[in-house]
């Protein structure tokens, strides 16, 4: 079957060390350990999850997944969400369905953050619920 | 255990009727339904389903759900989403968490639905999944 | 034949006293008196008429008037026209056309009531022709 | 008795044939031809009905309007509705009451069709009744 | 003598338990029964107090106050004090005195508390002393 | 010596009818009537007065004016001072001198007047005067 | 006991001359007698009492109240309320508090007025009262 | 073959002599004469070439355009590319391609160049290449 | 007679070499000696000239020239004109008129310019002629 | 001789799959191929022709192309056109003259598209040719 | 040699006092000897320190330092900084080069802050270094 | 001792060739062999200095500075300090202290200049210097 992919941008390396009141503990690779734990055991399906800090990077890949005919990609454009048409464009030129997930609730933080891009351009969004937004976020792929 | 309550506000009583491209063809009691048997078969928790065109009585539901320490509850105020500065204030006076529930995907609609006062207030935020978005809001609120 | 209903919001029980350099100095009963007669002389139609202060009641009403298969709905929603995304969206889910009546001329008067939600969503929009501007709504809502 | 006006501008010449799914498939001529029949037969009245596609045309046609003491110019600007503060303060400056029309609902439409300076000066507007509008507005122009 | 009104919109039935370090820890019948003391003591004047969440209540309490010939109002709209265009309305419809009340100063606080509709169409406005703003606004009430 | 030519734009064929408590109770005639005299005794050049409903005319004349050599041009564009890049243009694009003049004090007017395209591109501009506003203009353009 | 001053700003030296429908007939002079009479009868408390038309110099006594353990200002700054971010940064810098304070009722009035940098600095805002406005300001500053 | 229609409007007669850092030094005559040239030796088709200072003369001809049956308008509207709704109407209303031209690049001038309502309609847009901009125009008029 | 006033507000002690291009080489006292020259030549009236950078001290002179009964102020506010409320607030005060005048002209400079608000609450305004608009202020003063 | 670049930044990878009723059904690499022809037959000038999704690789790009003295830059920056200030800057700091293309129409899109800031630095412009953009770029690039 | 003159606005005599955790616990005259001291020991420069809540005195000084020839004015205009257009034309109508100075990192606070009117007009800018931001305007003065 | 990074954003590379009257005729390769010397002879510290055209890199290389315990970084992201979200995000997420430095003085140009999001994330922001504003931030940043 189809694999899902978990793609996140600027600064989803730091997890865990970031702003812990605003983003959780968790690092970024343990997030992706539970969420394997989880495709594997609940949903029986594979999971490619990278990160990179460069817009260019998380554009190649939606292509690239898009190419590889992915199920769905779950994206977590992190500040580029708010300022990339790049990324609005390209999520809606390939086929693969893409659904945008937070960390935290950015409805309730600063103004330029109410605009999201990325979230305009995806079928879905999800946000505030920390780690558990991607699990969400999971599910909803597969129900897609 | 604490029920969780899932309040619905104008117009999710067309559901299922009012533009179908938009907001799915399953009316709302049967999302619940649907609802019900998960809460009861996965999560082993009751629900409170309401639904209402009215603010006030929305207000009034929450502090009941308050009042009644709800464990969450589960928004989807409709249009009242974008312009009730009642509702932010109402959600950030009470102790019950709240998600926030859309069935579309407000992001991608028209400019005026960009601000969300509930959303802001809100733990989390969830939309585009159309009646999924209640079962992945349902298990988010398990996670509280 | 199916019946018009006649939709009042916020304010307007008080036609005849409030404001009348604005709003004219015939009462609410009044105006619907002279509709009823002129839907009866002229049209051979029936009117629901009715008035209230509650948003809630007035999305309640249209889709009660939606579920009645009324023939049209004449809304004057008073202040709520220029806020009310709820109306907006109610307006845009039932199947009953809809016409937006105004008593003042509302594109002469403050810059918050330039956007009009409820107009948005309507077929058609009348304003400042005091209470002639029911009875050129009855006629539009005869053609519909 | 003083004629009624019936001034048309930019673009209403294409009537039924420019985007008829926003304007109707009725000609200039037959709305104008319709007109005069209701108004030789219901209100015994005069028309006179001129299109142009100049703002400066408008804007002496509505002087000579002034000068024959018409009864009521009936105006459909076009677009010029939305920008023209000329047409603005030249309504404002003569006495003959001007009626603002549409045929279709201009508040449905583009943010910048939300400004109506024509509007803002007449007596009052009509809009998205296709060429029923002219009619309510030659209904509207007798009562005043 | 006439009766001062005093009316509560949305949220402030919390009041004590909401927010204490916005809104104090006093609750409103705490308040109410100070200003009683005061009204009887000081002014000798009766009250007449309400709280209500919705919107279309404090609408219809307000005309009852104006058909009772209430002395003045006393209004704490909450929340809707910045979006309601239907209590501006209102307010400048009716005949009796309003008075805005705000418990904590909505001028230090977001920016969407910056326009207050309803403080526009009052009498004077009150905000930022807690329940002391109550008794201002009586002793206000008292000299208009 | 070369002329000195008077442009006077839409409704300004109105004076001394049109809002008389904003505009005066002088015909444009009696103003140009007088400014011939002033330029004769005083200055000593010949004016040349035009007025029209159309920017078109208008910008035909200001080519005109400079083919012609004018010595300057004073010029009271009425409402299309606020909205016409293209007379904005065109004074940037001819040699002669021009000169911006209202009647009326515009920046105590509406905020659509706050914006002047036609002042922004002119030497000059002169406002709130009445007709003396033309004859101050007369002595500036002799002073160019 | 520490004394309360009142302080006031731009224009109010012409109270009781200047816009009297706006700002009433009495003079600044005529008020602080008045509440001299007050702070000595009801409250038993001095009053430092000035006026200025200088923003500087009401910035140098807002030090000299701190400067001398003032128990409270009574600001109104005038029109610097709604311009002067050095009024604001004096405020939140000083340990006496402030009460804004005005005599018209600023949220009814032109949009630049809407702004309030003086109230978003100060514990509260009165406004709207006339000459009453200072008595109860005074009535607060005694309970803070 | 189906003539092509090059259409100038306000200000392009004074090509060669206004502004010459922004427009060039040559004039309409000499750009028309050698797109004669090129229409005739490279596309074999026929030019009709106009200037006006006026909105309704533009509108007017295309009009005549469209019933003239043109293979296509090359418009370059000027100043009123930035203003004109009626211009932007008409363009959507006829059935002839329209391709909007500017001799300067708008996009690096004054902030009110940046909206184009002109090419907003047009089939496509060119800008800043001087004279050299109506040449490609032209042949991307003739792959319409 | 009473006496007309010339004040000056801020940088206007620097003309003559304060930004030569935009303000001229003529300095303050050089232009006052030439308007005394006119003044006493032509109008026999007194003139009363002074300079300050406070804004203070021009409210001030407002309120002493409206004491002395002056017959105009002319008043150059230099940058406070686009920022004083209480400038715009003592104008409208005070009894005597006001003529706001400018050396540069404005509406062709930075955004920020494009408020006046003393101009806002003055008789008339004049910019853009250098000195010579003082001239012509004083020619329009005696008029008044 | 010198070669022209032709720089294609985030997308345009998919073109011919990706929105073809937006941006058409070729290839980049067939676009690409056909310029190449054309340039060799009719401009006999050689194409260095990339693609990439990196803005920071087309920063890179045109400072290679500035270094190798390229002629012209043709540069599609898709979704970054909107949004860099870098490219802006970097395009200001060159030498080589650059040319925006676009393929759709973006004037005629979202209204986060109107502001070009790519096409703001550029010598001109062009959009909604489809593939035939590239050819007209190609023209004017030889021509610069 | 000429002095580098320190000029301090509103509220910096309150520092050490004033919202240390913003501005510090380092007094102004503290902070003036430590400069005095850099001054002499690593520069051999004069300075001349001087504060005022008075922007028409901080307008006296630079003007007064111009007519010194002082070598440069550091200027920390506090809250005047975001609203003073007349500092803006001062700044740029003396020959003296000015550098704005903050102690705290105005980019990170209130939107209000945002625009610099004051380091627009001069030649550099420096904040958030606390204290330290005088050194460095310092060593800034003595290289230009 | 821990070295200072100083970090390079698009165009720095170009320093000296580009727009010289904006950014100086220095390279960036002399500007930072002049910061190298004054590190070793003034600070005895460490640079680690780089350049890149690409955000993604920014970010990276601000990891690699807070991994390495970097002392402090001075940041000059060049045209990505007005736009970029994901840098300002990362400057929050990292424990090193980052001082932000531009060349030109930005607050003096373009209006998309005004927000500085990288500013708004540092400790403290410098400008206007040229190459000096390295030498101020290294000075800085041995004092944090």
């Amino acid at each position: 079957m189809a694999a899902i992919w978990i793609l996140n941008g600027p600064g989803l390396n730091l997890l865990g060390q970031r702003e812990p009141h605003v983003y959780g503990t968790e690092t970024l690779d343990a997030i992706i350990e539970g969420l394997r734990q989880e495709a594997s055991d609940v949903h029986d399906v594979e999971l490619v999850a990278r990160q990179t800090n460069h817009e260019g990077v998380l554009l190649d890949w939606l292509c690239e997944a898009d190419a590889a005919k992915a199920r769905a990609v779950i994206l977590n454009a992190g500040g580029l969400s708010h300022t990339s048409v790049a990324l609005h464009d390209m999520i809606r030129g390939i086929s693969v369905p893409v659904i945008a997930v937070h960390l935290s609730n950015t409805a309730a933080r600063e103004s330029f953050r109410r605009r999201d891009l990325v979230a305009a351009a995806a079928r879905g969004t999800l946000g505030g619920f920390g780690s558990l937004s991607y699990r969400l976020a999971l599910r909803a792929a597969m129900s897609l």
